[in-house]
């Protein structure tokens, strides 16, 4: 079989998804609304999602390994999620003013997580960081933020630099110069270069941004020492480390992932899960940085910290998912044994797998996260964005649009996956199953063998 | 009775929300999660909303005019919304996926929008704003927008300038000073020294963006020719008209702002409204803008916009309370006849009573949002931001504090008010009549008669 044959069996079992994905290219740019939901040929339409399954309108169903943005943790529609929202939808969506669910929500962040002294809710990521950079601004008096190559936070103004390959480009057109003359952008796990530039700016160094796991950038765990050394640098130059825990909060434990490494940021964000799926983020660090955003009695404009907050912000459905969702991963901790395990799982027979084939590859990730990599001549390991960027990518984009067609297996192409607490062990072989006929049977794959 | 007493009589009926208020100091900065969201004392806590009304934790029931942040134009909870929200819940709330609810809602807002010839979703108004001048610098290749003094268009940092008295200081710290170089504030109504200012920034003027009806600033309509005088200007020097319609879209009729002030922008945005109580934003416009932001066939970073998205864009649980808003709206032409009725009513009814009782007042707005405002020697008409800034505020707030406190009727205070579909001519009167009797009944107020 050849690999285009993906790509007609994926059109024939996904034609009424063509049909809609031309209709919404009439109205939306792309015919999406986010760039990385779009893949070739198109992606499919979602109809229904269910616990570990996405059901397209042709009827296909999809063991997922997108997980909402790998928000959902518990999977799509848990039922102790469900049953809440119908409670509160009674109740409002919107009050616009404070409510009970918010306090707990942030009462539950606060016990789990002692560094999170003060948080403000925002409605997503994006926000979230954007506040983060403005605090550390407002807190040091300085203007330069560094942020890793291929880092993720967002869509904002801010912090849109060196997401995507080649990194010293502008992200598009229409961002003005000078949004990014106050960013300086540093190599993941390369402290020593890190380093060499952080000193390069220590004057002016507002704060460090950094994903303790790069995310977007692909699944890649930090190096011994890296964060710490990061750390070390901030704390003795008065400077800030801001991480970003949108995606690693709460997802390889009931804590952040700070936790984990032993970190002790003065600023971090969260998002995603604390949303239970439903539209979040959170800026959250020190209690003496978060004063800056009290703004109930400071009159002078030049004594407080400007941040969101907006007309959704700590809306009851959102607080009440999010809060619904700590809670029942505070209760079970058996979600977390369960997804690690089932990581740990993928990993090693994926390893295993791609060993036996013969066929370079490195999985990356940790816990619940895991990246399938494909080697090449230039990249033998996986060690910052720029080995994902120059990694086999067509390979890999091949493979994932395979397993969609032929098995029914979705990762959103070239993205990480993750486990939810609806997965099984079952989903783990089915991938391992398919990944293995799809290199075994698969004629133009065979010239990438070792 | 004293001004005084009517804080103690908020105090006395509202204790459980001072408690939950001084909770929630210990974790949120200020105890809130929008800055707006808090007035002293301190505000209420919410347990319940629906319809018309809002209910507080001590059990108060309150007329609502604030109708979460304008966006419920149905009113809370409406049984449309609600009973359509429940079936999606169980159909997944985050697909991160393409979805028909979001193509269903795209073709309505475009039908009855046709400048909405492209469409993003993003999550929130002020990821909107954002991506409006994104596409309009991208567009030109210009880097300055115009706004409009006071003029609010959310949190971002590239729009948090001029928004608070005194307009020409910096909004808060942490905003670095180039975030502001290429915004150029214009003051609203006045076309002669807004087109003077345009002038002078003509070769680098990117766009201006604008709130067709000045909304947080003080619900103040445009004057004839304004609008129209800004718009005649940019397409004159090659730049482009942004409205901003977050408060407006659907709010007048069900079209936009535009339709009713006769405008052709290029850009405008979206929000509230559209999303039916439920997280939302979205850019709109001209074809060939929206196209920028179309990745999909594009390889090289220069040829692009990168414009959001974000994890929860067009997430199917929005999209959903979305489209069945719109629909509901477009099917009952009532809606607007009735809520621009009792905006009329309240107006004209308010203006009276005023005049009445020899108060200096204006009543600003159009259709269903009001707003009222104290005059005083400085201030003898509410044309612009800064006259609002300048009126009596210290009053307009005594005045929003005795309707919640002593007649179960909110106001955020000193905000302007929105009629929902859910209001009745009753609470119209019941204003009316808390009215007159604040103000027969309170001694502290009579100096202010003229």
């Amino acid at each position: 079989m050849n690999i285009d044959n993906y790509i007609e069996l994926y059109k024939n079992k996904t034609f009424e998804s063509m049909n809609l994905y031309y209709r919404s290219k009439e109205i939306f740019p792309g015919g999406i609304n986010h760039n990385i939901r779009f893949y070739k040929p198109y992606p499919f339409l979602t109809v229904k999602a269910k616990g570990n399954y996405l059901k397209d309108i042709d009827g296909n169903k999809y063991i997922d390994f997108w997980n909402g943005h790998w928000a959902l943790i518990l999977g799509h529609s848990p039922k102790t999620i469900t049953k809440n929202l119908k409670k509160q939808i009674k109740k409002g969506t919107l009050y616009g003013t404070p409510n009970k669910p918010s306090i707990k929500l942030g009462e539950l962040i606060n016990k789990a997580i002692p560094n999170a002294e003060g948080i403000r809710f925002s409605t997503t990521g994006s926000e979230a960081t954007m506040y983060a950079i403005r605090l550390a601004r407002a807190k040091t008096g300085k203007r330069v933020i560094a942020k890793v190559i291929g880092g993720w936070h967002g869509f904002n103004s801010n912090l849109l630099q060196s997401v995507n390959y080649p990194y010293e480009a502008d992200e598009g057109i229409g961002l003005v110069e000078d949004e990014g003359q106050f960013i300086e952008s540093i190599q993941f796990n390369d402290l020593d270069r890190s380093l060499k530039v952080l000193e390069s700016i220590k004057d002016d160094l507002a704060g460090i941004i950094i994903e303790p796991i790069l995310g977007g950038a692909g699944c890649i765990t930090p190096i011994n020492g890296y964060l710490e050394g990061l750390q070390e640098f901030v704390k003795k130059n008065d400077s800030l480390l801001i991480l970003d825990e949108i995606v690693t909060g709460f997802r390889l434990s009931y804590k952040a992932a700070l936790d984990h490494y032993k970190l002790d940021p003065d600023i971090f964000t969260l998002g995603k899960i604390i949303g239970g799926g439903l539209p979040i983020g959170a800026v959250c660090g020190k209690k003496e940085i978060m004063g800056l955003a009290d703004v109930t009695d400071k009159i002078e404009k030049n004594t407080y910290c400007s941040i969101g907050g907006g007309t959704f912000s700590a809306n009851p459905l959102t607080m009440t998912a999010g809060y619904k969702t700590l809670k029942y991963l505070k209760k079970n901790p058996t979600v977390y044994e369960k997804i690690n395990f089932l990581g740990d799982l993928a990993r090693s027979e994926l390893s295993k797998l791609f060993n036996e084939l013969n066929i370079e590859a490195e999985i990356t990730g940790i816990g619940s996260l895991f990246m399938i990599h494909f080697l090449n001549d230039k990249v033998k390991k996986i060690n910052n964005a720029l080995d994902v960027a120059l990694s086999n990518n067509e390979l890999l984009f091949n493979y994932n649009l395979a397993l969609i067609a032929k098995f029914n297996i979705f990762f959103l192409p070239l993205k990480m996956g993750a486990f939810s607490y609806a997965h099984e062990k079952e989903d783990v072989y089915k991938l391992i199953e398919a990944t293995r006929q799809i290199f075994q049977n698969t004629k133009k794959y065979n010239n990438i063998q070792r």
